[in-house]
């Protein structure tokens, strides 16, 4: 006979590129595996590299890279390791981004923009990515950026848990800090029970037009517990403020919650004292110790990720992982 | 010598599908040329046939179709036109399509869903187009879609010039008919001169658990008269449902305005009932005399699109045409 | 160790649009597996919107639609289907289409025109087909428009196997309706055991240039029982023609069979009254009751497609299943 | 300001592969061009080598190359060529290729063949062409394999006019060598104003299943000068076999006309014993001197060539060179 | 339940192009499988025809073809060959070519040069190619004109241990023949137990400009036994040259080595009489009878292509096949 | 009449990214035009956000950035630009990358490595580049990782002319500081006359296996002025050792000749204090004022760059640019 025959067998092998190593840990320990080794450093002038120190021939590669700080750099390794491992023969290859980097720019918003949130999916597609995994994107539009599979997870059950739990006896209320988040929080009231909803306007008052924008409450919020919510939340101006509104519009407590800890420049500052009583992300993006304060808290993604890479692999369902609630 | 040199002209033609042949009869008229004529006609299976009666090479093609009901049949025949233009050597080819097909479905709302306004994207790209002009997407995100050039026009200030004037005493408030089209109402509140803002919000009141879901009014609108906006209207049933809550909740009077005027199944019904004062569409659909009833005005969209395609041609700006009010 | 390893499954799952729910049913009853539950239905202006109800990650998907009429949106929700599989991980995606639509389109007849049977090729290819499987092309080079597998089936032996069975002691001759389906026709001829050939054969009479074009029968075909054959038949004007002219010619009996029926406008109409014994087609499209009449004969499809669709799954050789005959 | 501005030329520059050229001579000629000095040589393992003599950029570049043998040289030279002069930042590339090589693998004819005709088209777009131009294609669906402009020139009238003059007198009939030409046959019948038409039909006698296939005229002949057309011809095999009988079955007289003189192996000597009274070609492809003999008539292609080359720089309409027959 | 589940085999399939058969029934013998049976023929104008004799769906396919003169056919077949099994469904499709056609022309020379090359890797990409085997390529970075794997393997180790055993007690040298090879020769030298260096230097002597260029051993090579090394030997010019300059430099004995033995033209003649001691090459070129002469050593390459082969289908490593070295 | 006609203007528009903007300045001012006003700027997480503040419809867009550390932000905001300028619709978009970053992780030098030169290649394109423009890249092979033109510049001359000019008395030798850029060297020697070559050998003493590698000078060098020469000097350590290798070897002076001036980490003080008279750069990537010594001799390579600019905008021939000396 004229062929040779074989079992095919398929194997998890699971990558991380350098932007927050603890989260590689935490998910690979939670998928009983280890981080593939590799060497992997920078040259003097930025330049990365990346090579395996195994075989990935054949395998079901995850590759997880949270863009934070200095986001191009995050960016790039993890298309130079997305590459390398198309040229090593791994079977199918998904990035794990549970921060989209420039998801911000997501359209143009005047003339003569660039939209940088599909170039990255783009940039990822031509570097070999066949699937991408990421948490709460900025507009879920974003997922139609990629021109193949996105399993997009959501971290609001999560965050609401802790509130849920933490706060069981307190008139809530949830307030979108603009006009462009009030779907989400009307998500998230539903999520925590049916609760009122309000949010900030930015506006100029008619009858004073020479004067500067001033933000209004458009909603109820007297006397409740507040809960600002944001996809991400990164100098923490218009958070910080929003606080402050609320409270001098009588609420009586405010909680921050966020996905996304982009946390940059004056961010820390902002958040501590701001006047809000807690302050809640998630760990898709490294949040240091220098940048952590008595009301903040982590809460850890790893286990969503580490579950929704162990479905795909087995093709199981990650839909129940983010259908609940919707 | 071995070669033969020319001077290159640049040629505008203009072609139309046979969805909403006013319109392109309006955009030609204002552009000063014809429609560009052809035989196109639907085979009894429904198969389209389209052949341009006029040499296409070497021309700078703009292609218009409403993606009006029954909207596969007008999308189909618009790719196939494009198929055409590019296998008879049009050096480029525009699409104008003033209303997206499918651009409701720019996302999956739940697990195993298409992005069918991302493949309309992709099948205009995979049949010839270089570039999309369209008007009010119903998220910006949709351009992003495109690889390409997309040039999103903007109706608002066609549609808030008209109540301005109309309304111009009037004390107005801008009113989201439901949580995800608050940004919108925004930009027409700043738009009309910083009027309040109001969005309805669907809720099951926390403390009756077991009733239905209830229309709740999120912001102050008692006294005014409220104008529901939305970037289209299909069967009308949420609109004419705020349009009732207004009412109950103290407005003094409710315009409707909308840009694309899709108007299926008991929409005209709803509309003409609802107590509106006026509703308002622009023309980017054909909207038929048996739709149209008293209190209906209709604004014209074709200067928009005749001063788009002729900036496109010329090389100029269209920025300034979307940008004044961002 | 640093990998999770797993024996791969594949797992073959049958999806169906909406155009021909009975043979789909006829090809998963063959198949012994249920057609894949899903919402499928389409919004008053035509946007049509398809969700499946069980995970279909990894899956070896097999999506079959009829072109019938109204054919664009038979392929837009056929095309839909496919992208809504490609963002759900499915493994592999076969189209199944035993008509494929615009077959006619297949080339320029003139300047200016489409090659649609090229686009649709394209268009499913776009949205992430990785296979086609298709019966009875109307020109076997249109599986070469598109860029992979086509497993392109024949209905012949179907036919012919109906037609050897019942006319057995007939004295057969096989004609052609045109020019254009003569190689067609000796295909036939042959398989029907070497009977004589004949075309009819459009044109002027040289010495009568003026008058109209007349329909000549090329070959012997007087006193025999002759069978009229083609790929398709539309609106039934051409072979209901040829029938008159076989019959006045002196044929003894006319057959015609074809493999789809696509039977628009007056086909039915003329086909039952045109003269013929009777008119043989496959159910590849949907043929309702109401357009059968006493002479025709509708043989089922689906032993052929369940056969050819769990030789793909099993990696056979198809083959097997279209060459016997070649 | 801020730019450099300009005005743009267009410049036609004509090159041409080793394969054929006197034809590229005459094409130059008519056009009133010299052809593109360039170096092009085969290293002694076959490899070639080709550099343009001169600037090449932003020129609209039409490449001449004749598909001879051996054919696979040709070919690749012109794809060498196709890919220095997107390279060298030519503006636009027209591949010339009178004869589609590979043009009869157009299908497959069983499992697990190639379409190699495809595989042609697939290769000039991934080099760089961005338009096609040839004559008389094996199937006018071939058209439909590239992905872009293909003018598909018709040499029928040349041939025929030649045919016209020279017979003027005779009885004409048309003959297609087998039942894959008929198509092709009755365009030629119409050209010459409605002559009847014949074809051979490779048969077995179903009362004498044993013996061998016979060929069959299927049509009137007897008396008549017949005309066997045919878009190739390769070793004559066929083509031999028809005239001889033709002249058996009553044929008064017989010419052959092609457009493509592959003429390989025994062709010349079949052509010219086999009692044809002419042979006539074009020369698509070139016909050496010692392949042409007495009764073999070559016409020229080079001012169809030149002009429709000419209508292309200049955006006219080639439809009008190969529409007036259809 | 809806499913039909089996358990997926991988089938290792070996096909084979006409150029060089006794490799592929060495590496076939290796692999203990036999070379698939197809049949291939050229036509008389040089078009090339393929079919395999058996079904090759959802097999791992690996097809070997030399790319010898007359090379064109070598990769059109070969092109031709990954096509058909694109389009009858083989899973993967591995192109083994041991000599990369066309990689001396790796880069523009000079302006308006194709880099044919470039071209080949894409056209096999285009026709199908999933991944590249191949030997020791012209330059490394050719790895990188292929958008997917390549394994790259190297037949120094081959090469050098014949030497290290033949030539135990010579003092040894290796001798780049130009410039450009000198990082092969020191890879070599390493290799071999870090022998001195040198390479030929093509110069004219300043003080006599007008003189033709002179070929000047850089390096100490007196009394030396000087393997001469190249990764591929075409007209042999070069190495002939620089083995006579050596010999007159003083070294003992010279010894040619070269991977590729392209040996056009006048090669034989020019090594037999060259005055080298030996001349080595392995066999990923056929070397016929008739070019062999009594000083030259043929090393068989099918155990390396075997062994990669087995490695990619196992998804073993085959970096440990050309990794030890580097 | 049905269409609109023009006649077309091409228009030079020139950007800069922030990396290097004295080196912008320079060349807007050879070519007389000025860099396009932009706003650009990074968000606080490293996020790059650009947007032209003139329009770019139609023109003929030039993008310079140098590829300077930090590179992976110098990269991502070329790529920004360039969607944004094909969102924009300029007409053809040339990225001017002086120095290709990544450019030495051109090959896989091991398995499982990126070839992250190619990435970068393929990444420019998605985003929407036509082409490139570069200057000496490290290896020339590279040009082709790009699927269009690229224009490669040689700053060879620029700096042998230097050499020339201030060193026309001195004994020069032109030395490569390993083996892989003797071919570098042989053109540097050509140019500067026909010197003598030599390069370093890093090697293990045959006899002495057990200690470390040594450099060793492979040729001639012994009382001349040696030019080393190289594409680009990173952290300066080969180049350094090399100098002092030479002068320990008797070399009577040694300047050091690259392109591109990377110079990271201790480059500034290894070349300070090597004991090389000169040390000569262009200003491919920007020399900041504390990286300058006395020295350093930075040549503008702005000429250069304008040149090529200006003859590719007008479709001039580039290549007497690079191809004097080839």
């Amino acid at each position: 006979m004229s062929a040779m025959s074989g079992q095919p067998k398929k194997n998890l092998m699971f990558f991380s590129g350098r932007a927050h190593p603890e989260l590689a840990e935490q998910v690979a320990k939670e998928l009983d595996v280890t981080v593939t080794p590799q060497s992997a450093y920078s040259f003097a002038n930025g330049e990365i590299f990346v090579r395996f120190e195994e075989s990935v021939r054949g395998c079901d590669a995850f590759v997880l890279q949270a863009h934070s700080a200095p986001i191009n750099d995050a960016i790039m390794e993890q298309l130079i390791m997305v590459d390398a491992l198309k040229r090593a023969s791994a079977k199918r290859i998904t990035v794990v981004m549970p921060f989209w980097g420039y998801a911000r720019q997501d359209k143009k918003h005047r003339g003569r923009e660039p939209i940088s949130a599909r170039l990255i999916a783009d940039m990822f597609k031509t570097a070999g990515a066949d699937r991408i995994m990421t948490v709460d994107l900025h507009t879920a539009q974003i997922q139609g950026f990629f021109d193949g599979p996105v399993d997009h997870l959501f971290a609001l059950p999560v965050l609401a848990e802790h509130i849920k739990q933490r706060y069981s006896d307190a008139d809530l209320a949830v307030v979108s800090p603009d006009s462009g988040r009030v779907r989400l929080a009307e998500r998230w009231a539903e999520t925590l029970g049916g609760t009122p909803l309000a949010f900030i306007h930015k506006t100029r008052d008619p009858l004073k037009p020479n004067e500067a924008k001033a933000n209004r409450v458009v909603g109820e919020i007297e006397g409740r517990t507040c809960v600002v919510i944001d996809d991400m939340i990164d100098t923490g101006g218009t958070v910080a403020k929003t606080v402050e509104v609320l409270l001098k519009e009588g609420a009586k407590d405010v909680i921050i919650a966020a996905t996304h800890g982009v946390l940059s420049g004056p961010a820390v500052e902002r958040l501590s004292s701001c006047g809000a009583r807690e302050v809640i992300f998630t760990d898709t993006l490294p949040i240091p110790d220098e940048k952590r304060f008595p009301t903040m808290t982590v809460l850890p993604i790893a286990p969503l990720l580490a579950e929704a890479i162990h479905q795909v692999f087995d093709d199981g369902s990650v839909t129940s992982l983010f259908d609940g609630n919707a």
